[in-house]
């Protein structure tokens, strides 16, 4: 899980940038960085942590120029060179290009032994951005000639070459010194990237390219569209766009996960609003939950906050039953420093949620959450609503059973660690301690998410084991799992 | 603002406090400190900054020994020492005392004057904190004697004096070093303070005093009681409690306003349940509410997250109109760095909060906030709601007109800045843009709060002028706005 | 080893304490402080390091005003805490205190007992500083009273009472708030202090006390005189100096080994040139050796840089002898790292000298080094003059065999570490591999850095076993030697 | 001025890398960095100030790797992007390239043009570093085929290129990643380079190349050789050592400030000894002086300390003068802080050098200094001798008079700024304020630092104004003036 903006702007873009990266924050917390391209020159700081803790202003003084990108990372478990892999990334030739993405590549090994062995690349750490990278860079290279300067025609023939080259989820962001910003999107358009624009006050054309409309929004830009999947998209540092289709068979796929769990709310991917569409969900699962659980006697719905809040409004409207907000989040959780001599302590969903017992107290409990992926916080939320007095607790899912490894961008534990792996119903219920247990049905909720747009896929292996991409075979997970780093 | 804990443990302490001062972040923001009691050596470290960015390991490290103290700190606008002004604050004479202290001295100038000119001690900042532990070390250092220890009747002689030569609100923790921990609240209890006490694995007891209970149960402590009025505990090295009366006429009057805004839901203060409390004041503004305003047409309504939520659902319920979401709280902002050569950006409720469009659209909505201070925000909810494009809009307050200086610990402007200063009702509509402006009745406020417990009076002097201690005039008011620090 | 400066200016003193730090940062390079006094308030800045690395422009833009202190510190080996034993030490009553020292006390166990049974004060640390400045601060407290402001009576009636009940050497400056500024010397002026005087632009009285003359030559001050044994300096915030003697019975006797090896040659201390001392050490130096050792096969006389070199240069002309300097001293010294499964790495000499193999090859060299103290580096530098072609190697000592510890604030080994310690002259020329051994006779020390002054007696007593200070008996210094830290 | 280093061992070479740093630290000191190889991985750390203080922990820990190279940098005024300009540079293709560089390029303006506008490659600094370090990695890349691995003889061919198209000084180190460790000199041997090998514990060869031979003294490497002119040397990662001939007309031309001031005096440079120069450089002096100078009456011969120490000496000994140290250097010279509303403060010598009066009090001095540049310290020094009491003074140069700038990587003021620039010797007296003015003879200097050597041909193009490489022209000494960096 990342995020990512890209700026072309009349005047500097630092604080721009770092802004952008603020509202894009809920999209990973791990590392962060920026860069800015001030004529031919490239700046770049990146750094550990929140965007918040992780620029000085001596930083933000050097990120000199009017046109940047910014990137936030999640980072994987026991990634030890984590730091080494925060991005941007650069290579200095052909032109100077610094590039950041959000996805994940499902090729690696095939492109890390093109690149040592038939490019000469170095490649310096495991990430796939950096292969990602090379590739363009590579790419480019072959389009170089003595005679001319960069042309778009060439910029656009490297893209096309980098999508046959190329398998998995990809929106990317990369200045290229002296030139432009480029901003492209796989073939399948998985990742989401969405196109702004707003006039300076001296009436030029200001351009951004985000992961989430939020961006746009805050920053008065006007939604031109989305980044279409396989289109490129050249800005050149005096504001001039041209674009082009440069996939041979771009089919719109996206991930349904940003939908029910990654995306803010307030933001538009694909043309549909994420808000609505977690209200939609809520509806459909209202439909499933009166079929196939005993609500008659449910004395109050719950969300647990704040992701699954609109989904369980609309279940309690729908059911007609009162909406109480039982857990309060504690929004600020603090680190567990490792003393001699002292056991780690075990982390706990307390430290973030808490119970006002008097909502649970006797009551007969309908939770909603947006999805259950590992099941351990979905047992506890349960122990600590019984704790609290509930006399029953019927836990409900927003999203359909997660069964499958994801594998294009969003951290999920292993199969074994999936608690719908390989289980039926009952027996997760069992497991989590509900004494109902219900899931939104996988049509339902591909037909909320996709209601009343042109999209007519989505990204759902995660809930069904297909994958759009040919490189995920069997053998390809297991290596995944043996190997996890994003 | 301020939120304090003090421990007494059967092991290090230091992660337990940061722990704590992590559940107390809410009170303040801008800088932290803890300090902890190895035997005879104190140990201190602090910071600006929350809790997460402060410490670091090597701080935490040096921060040895079973007791200790912490604090988090609101520091006040304007205020450029305000580094040197972080807490704790600490003398060495006599044995060594270091004292974190939330809360607001009113007599400050007089106990300036005295300490500079009769005790002849050194104050370096204009914290009252400093005023009240240097006041504390004088009367301390009256009842040494040659011939023996400390003991606690000294200690409570001391305090007594405090009570005597000190006015204003005051929950405070000390560490006296070799000797304990101690715990006092002034005379009216103002601020809040309550006790807690576990079993260790090995049968001790262990205590904590801190402003939220919330604490004491993230902890798995025993609530024990609030701390009194005028009381004071002393609590040794070796777990064993004393505690004594040491005001004249101690009588509980707690501040009001932490359970309309300050305070977290799940605690419980002085016998009563925040959360419970704000339920109640959106009990009693429906009633209001439905008596003044036309909720006929009302189609909505809406709460500002997250402090007016239970009111607001309240409201909903009350009124049987449907209760909806559609302000996002934006979780991530971030910081705005000066360029040289630019200008500095308006601060904006939009950095904080987003309208999400469907929930407004030709819709009359009704807002329930906790409170309205400034009214600045108020007026960009506004604005907001109408740009989503709201057909009407009203405003609505689960507190009183806030009409006078707050001069007990909550951080307040100018009454010049107050919009409900010197204004009517009608008027304060008109200044805020919204179609309808309904306020809790300052009645219904008290009743709402202290149902169902022993508490009989509320500090409200924001609300009515009304100020409990007695240096309070119109001259010191006036000498506050003039000095603006606390 | 330390170094130490006050300062009362007509302006700014931040940069002048720190200038006046770097000067003398060969006293001691562990830690650092600086104290300022602006008005009543004090600032303060202390970290690890040498001056050029401890200070950032923060720490010294928050040092305001106009009188201030600063302090270089040589930590004792061993010394855990040594980070909380930095000096400045503040105490906040009386007045506010801040006091730098140089020296060590040798009736530490007696004061603390004093202070923590009686006067009931916090010591926090094992600094003995701290215990100085709790004894000044409460007899400081003594004389108090509440009718009148601070009286310079009264800081020499406390300085009369420190005299009497501290024991060792201890040459210190403070600073008290919002009066001014007060140097002292112990009754024996063990280690040195001298005043310093300059007029400002517009003809105000500036001042400076510091523990050597080259920082007033490098500020441009006149030398008023060293302050004497036992006698207290006050000097006012606004420039007047009032000094008394404070002590019953004072005597100088001035530590020899500022002259042997610790002062800068450009100094001058109790009338004393350092440089001048140093080259009569020569002198008499080459008469012993002239008298005992077969030098007329002598090539050359070598110097060990830096210290040793007006010796040597004494030595080479009066025995007629070539003055070569065949060794190279390396300026940047790095840090030893210890990294995971890596064993630490032995010091050596070799990375702080270099021989030049050209002046040794079939050479018969004298050395002259200014002491010999553990005896490892001398033994190193012979064999490191042998591997590089010597022929022979006499070696020489400007100062007498070092026997006992010194225990008035030079930083020593303990007894048995010290090799001349229980040896005879040619057991030690064994153990250091020298053909030839000569030191310097007692008696020729004494009157080499006497000659031409006005000073009778000298602090020699880890030459000679002689202490001048009552509380030094067999017993304590097998104490101290169990708990080195001074 | 730079110091460089690289190594080839069987174990981790981090803190091997960083201890030949702090020795080559007197070649600059205003950044430095450093970077390994672990297999195909990199890693790197590059920071400002001293070795001493750049470097902590975890960048020495993050340093993994048992080959590694490193620099320090003395910067040149007026780089405001100084910091991006740190040593050492990286390209990731072809392959991963590291290099670190003592020199300067003298046709960056053409080398700038062909990587922009034939090459393509993106240089996002003005360092003649990143210029170089392109030019091999794209000579290195043409080499590139797809059949085979990188093979020494690749890596040889593209040094052959790098010589025809770079003109310059140039000695440099580079690691390719998973290959191992590149080092070659520019085709005049201007700058310096020694190759050093050691016998591990376990019998494998382990390799050191580095500015000065003290690196390899220090390290117990035996001196194998210095790196030809034109040469290049590659060293794999498993200590094979291969070297070729890569220049078509190689001349060892080395820079004759390395023995003047620059080196230190215990280093061997192309088989010359700077100590002997030196001392030699003191013998033609004294001629000179004899010849030229009245030296009946001097008093006393003096050096200014440390560099002309070995010349003054020799001066002394060859007249029959007595040798004086009556300079005194300060070591630890501070920062200047800027404080909002006070003026910076002047540089002065006083800072780095203090006068012993009792050696000059009615005196006849004269002083022998390493070389005369600016002439401002020069005229300090004579006006401190004059002020300390010396009767007059004689001021001497081991070197002769700087009259041209030096583009060869000794930072040097523009011509304009050299006291000896378009002056004759009397008139330089004048300025210098002293009463004889004596310079070494430019064919002294020469036969000096030769002497006993293969070596025919020094470069003294800042003495003579003769430069070898073609590309030193008058219109280019024009345009390097208006653009200073190096």
């Amino acid at each position: 899980m990342c995020g990512i903006v890209g700026l072309v702007s009349s005047g500097p873009v630092n604080q721009q940038v770092y802004d952008a990266l603020a509202l894009l924050q809920h999209r990973g917390q791990d590392s962060t960085g920026i860069a800015t391209a001030e004529g031919r020159v490239l700046h770049m700081a990146k750094a550990k942590g929140q965007v918040r803790e992780a620029y000085r202003t001596r930083d933000m003084r050097s990120l000199l120029g009017n046109s940047g990108l910014g990137h936030v990372r999640y980072a994987t478990r026991g990634t030890a060179s984590s730091e080494e892999e925060a991005q941007p990334f650069y290579v200095n030739a052909p032109y100077g290009i610094i590039l950041v993405h959000n996805g994940n590549l499902t090729n690696t090994r095939e492109l890390t032994r093109e690149l040592n062995e038939v490019d000469r690349r170095h490649l310096n750490t495991n990430s796939d951005t950096e292969l990602l990278v090379n590739v363009l860079a590579h790419e480019l290279q072959q389009q170089v000639t003595i005679s001319t300067d960069l042309d778009p025609d060439q910029v656009f023939a490297a893209i096309s070459r980098v999508h046959e080259r190329v398998e998995g989820s990809y929106a990317a962001i990369a200045l290229i010194a002296g030139h432009g910003l480029l901003a492209f999107r796989d073939p399948f358009g998985i990742r989401p990237l969405v196109l702004g624009r707003r006039l300076s006050e001296s009436g030029q054309h200001e351009w951004v390219v985000a992961s989430e409309s939020l961006v746009l929004e805050a920053g008065d830009y006007e939604i031109v569209r989305d980044i279409a999947p396989g289109e490129a998209v050249f800005i050149s540092q005096s504001g001039e766009l041209i674009s082009r289709q440069c996939a041979a068979n771009p089919r719109l796929i996206p991930c349904s996960f940003e939908y029910v769990y990654l995306a803010r709310p307030d933001s538009i991917m694909n043309g549909i609003s994420v808000y609505e569409a977690r209200l939609r969900l809520g509806d459909r699962l209202a439909n499933t939950i009166a079929e196939y659980a005993p609500t008659g006697d449910i004395d109050v719905v719950m969300p647990i906050p704040d992701s699954s809040r609109p989904a369980a409004m609309q279940v309690a409207q729908k059911l007609g039953i009162e909406y109480r907000e039982g857990f309060y989040k504690n929004r600020y959780v603090g680190r567990t420093f490792i003393m001699p001599g002292q056991a780690e302590r075990k982390k706990s969903v307390k430290q973030k949620l808490n119970a006002m017992s008097s909502e649970f107290r006797g009551k007969n409990i309908l939770i909603v959450d947006d999805s259950i992926v590992r099941g351990t916080t979905s047992k506890e939320i349960v122990e600590m609503a019984r704790s609290a007095g509930a006399h029953s607790v019927t836990f409900t899912s927003a999203a359909p059973p997660v069964r499958y490894p994801h594998v294009y961008g969003i951290n999920m534990p292993t199969s074994n660690e999936l608690v719908a792996h390989g289980r039926k119903i009952p027996d997760i219920a069992r497991e989590l301690g509900a004494d109902h247990l219900i899931y939104q049905e996988v049509a339902d909720m591909q037909s909320a998410i996709i209601e009343g747009s042109d999209i007519t896929e989505l990204e759902m292996s995660c809930f069904t084991g297909d994958y759009v991409t040919g490189s995920v075979s069997p053998e390809y997970l297991t290596w995944v799992e043996a190997n996890q780093n994003s």
